[in-house]
């Protein structure tokens, strides 16, 4: 990278605050430290100043300029990602680009099935504005609260629904880009068929933020389930919950929503840290599965489910099984699944990671990655949990107790290597949703084929010479 | 482009011959003719030979040995598309690599779901090995006995089931690909979720033989459904099948597999020249909607289908349906709206139109470009048809009772123009499913945002700089 002119910091914040306004140049590290820290203190970051654009046209200006001068830009959306690509670590010259206030929902329409929306929208936010003309937008995970759509779209957001639903990359019809130059792509398609080039769209949605700057959107909505069905069903084992997918995949179809896999230490922790939590069943099991059905029949969700879960008991496959006879309920079995992400760090240091196989194969992976770091880190405690239906586990590993837990998280990297072995030799991915980041970057060239890695490079260089965006993450 | 080195004919043959066999480097007229001709005549190639390798390995040799001497290659597989990208127009150095014997079925994994197989393996075949393990593949079209799925995979392929299952790119995992210098890029994934950089399989596929050679591939499979139900329904306009499809999609949600429109004067078309086409109903309509249901349950498709039906019915939505009861007539409803491509020719010519427009204004669309079409050529018949449910009319136009043929599709362009114009004022595409080759290459910098041309090309120099693969098509 060359820097081909240099400007002094005044004249810097001067530019910028020509472009945003003053008040949205933010230096004052009272005002920058929400933005330049991760939520979960892995990563802290440097920048000559934050900017929060307003407009579309406004980001545009802003690459002009930062092109002009090749200054580094490190775009954010939520600041809720998990692998440190909206944080510029290391980039004392970057200027992030906070994308929180291009918030306008620019339309919804539930006849053409669309929303089309800015970047900085709030996840839940869209989830809202869907259900109030009677349609679904599926996407769901635990952040969406706070999580905006720019970033569920540069990282290629998984979550809850995927099974049904796919990723954000297939609820995304047309993207509206700005590009590392100031140029803006206007891709914002409604089409649901459309065969006219190169599938640019793709190519941003999971970039994050490498290779343009997502400025709106325009997603799919669905119909509404017109009934839903949950229940947590204990059993034996992560092979007997693969049998039971497959029962209830050919039951059911694309009617199953959810399919999550917990084991009984992560209800445990639960139970013992989060007064609201209740044991769904009585007697404790080894495994849990969340499993939902959705169904477009008023009352056709319940007694789907109770056949498959009735099939599955005669056959040995499963132990017990609640099932939600509320919608209350149904909701507070969600809550339960999603506070397991949270309640890891109140059992002392964890070691994650988010893997991928293929789904048949998930029941093997968990038993030798699950005796791999067992002999690793004596009395560590294994918590995978996840999208079993995907193939997506989150093979997170708890501290021993009492152990020190900087001692233990020194090994982090070692653990990620035995782990990410395990996976790749079955076929599968280091980053099933979170994507790579900074906090997976140097791990690419070990497990990502020599082939791909050296096109993504031809593609980034072609489409940011100057490599002012996003440096350092997944490239 | 520049050709650093040249090579006399002969030696040109014999490198060939010694990668892939002197048997299968074809250069006789008789043996060449049907790879060089597009089956409606509509191009007509030239090349050095006609190379059929029968390897990954032999492809890998052809396209770095086309690298070395920088001679245009043009990839091709089953000969059926219909925008001719097939087909090396205009280039007498080109070698046109035929994969059809790479035709093996690598792997059918009933268990994961998935089929992995050569580029060269016919579409039916795909169909067929699913179905021996109790599986759907579910891309379905009217040539599926001709071409084959790395063709299917190059034009991101739609067909008649696009609305529940998607286009081609969303029913592949992973793909394996030559590149233009003969370097294999190993994507063959099995995986559901992998966010570990940049979608360069959503690339691949729909570049129509211009970035890569797919060679190889992982495709999804599905749960056979266990019913279904199709139904031929006569309605008073498009407005109307918009609304039957709004009815039958909240009602049925993803069950909803196919929704097809056909304008009567194209079913007379059939009923005139088709000994063994019948009438669905006893009374005429002026369009028809063929529909059909997909259910997990046994018996669950019918009265599915039946309770849309009576309520569409009740609403003055439909004048009448014909409803399959057997597997046969469900077979023989597909069947007739199969013919509605071919059964064109023989009203004399036809000008084509391949267009998409957001679907809930699709009658809106037919309503401007049927008057249009009138408008500009009077007397002509137009009888656009097709993938009501995606959007995605096939807006033909058969030329006026008695006139000349040649005289008509002299004004192929200009009718072109004309709908073209309409389809992209409402947000529409030139090319839904059948893609730009080199039919529609001269129109795509009339329609296609300029900084989106912009980007193919910086992909395209990227990939391939010495322009060698597939060059006029598409850029």
């Amino acid at each position: 990278m060359v820097t081909s002119k240099t400007l002094s910091t005044p004249d810097l914040l001067a530019r910028l605050a020509a472009i945003v306004g003053p008040r949205h140049v933010l230096t004052d590290p009272a005002d920058t430290h929400s933005y330049l820290r991760e939520w979960r203190d892995l990563f802290m970051g440097e920048a000559q100043a934050i900017v929060r654009p307003g407009s579309v046209d406004e980001v545009m200006r802003l690459m002009a300029f930062a092109n002009e001068y090749a200054i580094p830009v490190v775009p954010q959306g939520g600041n809720t990602g998990l692998v440190g690509a909206q944080i510029p670590v290391g980039l004392p010259n970057a200027i992030l680009v906070s994308l929180t206030r291009l918030d306008t929902v620019r339309a919804v329409d539930p006849v053409g099935n669309t929303i089309t929306l800015d970047a900085g929208v709030i996840l839940q936010k869209v989830q809202e504005e869907a259900d109030a003309v009677d349609r679904l937008f599926p996407l769901s995970l635990g952040a969406q609260g706070s999580c905006v759509i720019g970033g569920n779209l540069s990282t290629n957001a998984g979550g809850i629904a995927v099974l049904a639903y796919g990723n954000t990359r297939d609820l995304t019809l047309g993207l509206e880009v700005v590009l590392p130059d100031g140029r803006l792509w206007n891709g914002l398609s409604q089409l649901r068929k459309d065969n006219t080039g190169y599938d640019l769209k793709s190519l941003f949605i999971g970039a994050e933020g490498t290779l343009g700057i997502i400025t709106g959107a325009v997603l799919k909505l669905f119909p509404k389930p017109r009934s839903q069905a949950a229940a947590y069903i204990g059993l034996a084992s992560p092979h007997d919950a693969l049998q039971l997918l497959s029962l209830v995949k050919d039951k059911t179809g694309s009617q199953l929503t959810t399919f999550e896999i917990i084991p009984r230490l992560l209800l445990d922790f639960a139970l013992k840290h989060l007064p609201a939590a209740r044991d769904p069943m009585q007697s404790p099991y080894p495994w849990y599965v969340l499993a939902e059905i959705s169904s477009s029949a008023p009352d056709g969700a319940a007694p789907l489910l109770e056949t498959c879960l009735a099939e599955a008991f005669e056959g040995g496959l499963i132990g017990d099984a609640a099932l939600s006879t509320s919608l209350e309920q149904r909701n507070s079995f969600f809550r339960l699944r999603e506070e397991m992400s949270g309640v890891q760090k109140r059992e002392g240091g964890s070691i994650k990671h988010d893997v991928s196989v293929p789904v048949h194969k998930v029941a093997d992976f968990l038993d030798r990655a699950i005796a791999a770091v067992e002999a690793f880190s004596p009395g560590c405690r294994p918590v995978p949990f996840g999208h079993l239906g995907d193939g997506n586990i989150h093979f997170n590993v708890s501290q021993p107790i009492g152990a020190d837990s900087q001692a233990f998280l020194a090994h982090w990297d070692a653990m990620n290597e035995v782990v990410h072995a395990i996976a790749v030799e079955m076929g599968g991915s280091i980053s099933a949703e979170h994507g790579i980041g900074r906090l997976k970057r140097a791990l690419l060239p070990g497990v990502k084929d020599p082939v791909a890695l050296a096109m993504m490079r031809q593609i980034k260089q072609a489409l940011d010479p100057k490599g002012i965006l996003n440096p350092g993450v997944i490239l």
